[in-house]
């Protein structure tokens, strides 16, 4: 883990973000804590030049309009040519029809290096759109130590077909590339009070990735490790009266305020 | 008050909100705060599922484009549909002919639960367009101990004659189903000087009318409370050298702290 | 600076933002803070409406989207009749050919007061466009000490060209109407650790020079000195584990606190 934080603490790679207007600022503020630097574009006039400054793409479908699109598309052709890595983050899809097949058509006409969902969005993709009925509804259990093995299998299975790497954040976090699977058990469940640390962990995810070509499964992992361990230092400072507002800029702080022997030290995770 | 938000915390009611780009995180967060869940959807493709998973629809006109307004129709009839409380929050009505009128429009064409705006926008709301000329110019007086019993008058004639419950901020907010008056005295002038304590309050205040839906005026007023006692339970915490920034924190952590006791305790209000 | 600074506190002048979805709430709560008021508009239909009741405009071209073009140029027009200053802050121009087109269409069609921007944004403007091939590249370097001299000059010209103020920012800013020009060392470095103090700046920026209509020089270098003096400010209330998200609400807390004493008393200036 270590290895690839300090990598991006030292390449400092400029990531070209498509995203929500929802989370945006944190996102644009936690790529700068890591390490990494924020570009935001969606104007399909616009994202093939800024793609071309930058190393790496982050794609997220929230509050998605129907002209982001092909700007999302024109981008992810463009980053594809120069061999920059895209991350894409379905949120919501399987919560709208509209949201669902906007994701799949990106898998579909992208060469996607992660996808970073919850569960209820990787198994929507995974079994394919119209059989979810929302958010949480109709797809299996969240990940626990109960169903743990199955849902290591699945991950696997969906990361084999689709080629790429797959990371399921939630109570216990999934990270694989279809033969190896990272387990990581950090992160708090207050998290989840705070809107946005799912794209604030893509956004950094895809500087991970960008940083590291050549080690990418770690260096997803290594992101998924850094944003729980900052969620658990964020918490330790809370001072009685705090609370996600307060929460939220601690996470940040934290992430801002991390070394590589912090994070080495502070993952918890085991391979399977 | 405490019976209203208690039923919020324990219902926790999915509410899709139409809103502006500037205050949109923080209206996220205080919903997350109160104990609701927020999605933000405004695409005229989305809406309509989004809406469907949801249980309530708050509609804000904040930074306002016309491709949004189809979206807020249909999501609006599609709610009206689902019978799921809608609250439109008129920003900058009276500011802009646009603005008024398309606030004017929705009105028209959807059954809407609440309203909640300062005085400038009721008043043009109430008047019709064309008679302003700012966003507080040539409209009456605040509402002040002085005019209280005229403004009564004016914003129960309102509600009664639009069907809507009324919800009227600023020094001393208002709350009408056409009989009966909330009258609040909680909150703090230096609210604002934090952009977006309106808009919060009306992401929350969807999620109180939403859970209590057979105590829609009850749970409206006690919206107004929990955002005017956070306020002051907010300024409390402030320390030397603080100011707008860190106030805006405070004021979502204190509704994360908040319990129906302390709203109970700490409401500050008359029924006329 | 002092007179700027509580001209500006006594006028409160109502500023139309027309900015990027990234910082915008940035941007509104540091001209709260610093005793302006926002409006956030773009859309077409809006925006002319808007700027009349406004008293000056912030066009600000990140996150730039082609349909809010023809509404800053509409919104730049409506202005320019009513003789309301306008700031442009050219973010991103250099990076796409977008970009750099636009800034350069808006300043050839509008009578801007101000531009505001980096080093490099400023020089693709003065050089044309097309010779970029970064945020940072193909520029020169950055304004240093050894080559100040030069880059006087070279604002100088720029703003003798342009007949408007020329405020470059980093770490020496210059601000010049051709003339004089002011040299500031406020300011730290871990400021660009947060995304967007460059937009609350122009933000900021465009109150101070509305509140002084003739005296926009010293107005636009007293911005500057503010908020370089509230990035100093702010790091001296820096805990530890502090980062740059509790950085970014210390900022404008400082600004919300700041007077025209202490302004005048920590402004750290040279007039070339």
């Amino acid at each position: 883990m270590k290895r690839q934080f300090d990598l991006l603490r030292k390449t400092m790679p400029l990531i070209h973000n498509i995203t929500n207007y929802v989370t945006v600022n944190d996102v644009a503020n936690i790529l700068l804590a890591c390490g990494g630097s924020p570009i935001m574009s969606d104007e399909v006039e616009d994202v093939e030049d800024i793609t071309s400054i930058c190393n790496g793409l982050n794609i997220n479908i929230g509050t998605l309009h129907k002209s982001s699109i092909e700007g999302m598309l024109r981008a992810g052709k463009k980053a594809n040519d120069l061999h920059h890595p895209i991350l894409l983050d379905p949120v919501g899809a399987g919560a709208s029809k509209f949201r669902t097949e906007t994701a799949l058509r990106l898998m579909q006409e992208l060469n996607l290096a992660v996808i970073r969902g919850n569960i209820s969005e990787i198994k929507t993709l995974a079994l394919g759109s119209g059989t979810t009925k929302g958010v949480d509804a109709d797809v299996s259990d969240a990940v626990t130590e109960e169903n743990l093995e199955q849902a290591i299998e699945f991950v696997k299975a969906f990361s084999k077909k689709t080629g790429t790497i797959i990371a399921v954040t939630g109570r216990i976090d999934l990270v694989t590339d279809g033969n190896r699977c990272y387990v990581i058990r950090n992160g708090r469940p207050e998290m989840g009070k705070i809107t946005g640390t799912g794209c604030q962990l893509s956004g950094m995810m895809t500087a991970f990735i960008t940083a590291n070509p050549d080690e990418m499964l770690e260096a997803a992992a290594a992101a998924v490790c850094a944003m729980g361990l900052a969620g658990e230092i964020g918490w330790s400072r809370m001072q009685t009266g705090d609370g996600n507002a307060t929460y939220r800029n601690r996470i940040i702080d934290a992430i801002y305020n991390m070394t590589g022997d912090i994070l080495e030290k502070g993952a918890n995770y085991e391979i399977r």
